[in-house]
């Protein structure tokens, strides 16, 4: 299941702040029963474009990883959860909202397993959803 | 703009060598004018289910990241290019379908750019398709 959170903060100071997300991804991903097997990544990023600055965090999962961008100036961020087990993704995205202030987002959901057949494995990939 | 691609390999040699992986996730993203910003994370994984160990890697791009995880057991692999700039998706879906020799593969691509209005922040994620 790859839950996809993007969306605009009300609180541009979390989305610069490295420490909160590095904390985050360290304490987060037990929260949804996934099992963190590296430490979180967390940089800070000042390309060409000055606009597009912000801070990037990264984990893996057993299950798989989780993600995060930051886009300051614009106060937008993107969010990944991705994992090959099941996990409550109405308390992840509820998490993410309160966890990042997040006064408007959108969201969906993306079925990854491995198709069990080889029909299914030639059919597209399964969007279960996709809300505001 | 977000690419997944998910798939089988013919080649489950390439599903657990760290160090192919390793340079795949080091050079790559020049190849598609994504600029690299860490070095390549790469791990096993052995879990407590024993047919999900597979590796994992990751890079940060000034973009994005690009991840990849396989299931080698299963060869299967999911592979996450997600880059906030356009970039040549048909070209990234074959190279990596040619890099990681999938046999059967399935793709979507989803705009994850920032909505320009405030109702467009609104509206649901827009998937611009999924393939095979």
């Amino acid at each position: 299941m790859h839950l996809i959170i993007d969306g605009y903060s009300c609180n541009p100071e979390i989305l610069q702040d490295e420490d909160y997300l590095r904390n985050w991804l360290e304490a987060y991903p037990s929260r949804i029963s996934m099992t963190r097997i590296s430490p979180p990544y967390v940089l800070k990023y000042t390309g060409s474009k000055l606009e597009d600055w912000g801070i990037s965090g990264f984990v893996f999962i057993a299950e798989s990883h989780i993600a995060v961008h930051t886009f300051v100036e614009r106060n937008y961020i993107n969010i990944d959860v991705f994992s090959c087990e099941d996990f409550d993704t109405d308390k992840a995205i509820e998490d993410f909202q309160q966890g990042f202030n997040l006064c408007k987002s959108r969201t969906c959901l993306i079925d990854r397993e491995w198709p069990l057949t080889e029909a299914a494995a030639s059919s597209p990939l399964n969007f279960i959803s996709h809300g505001k």
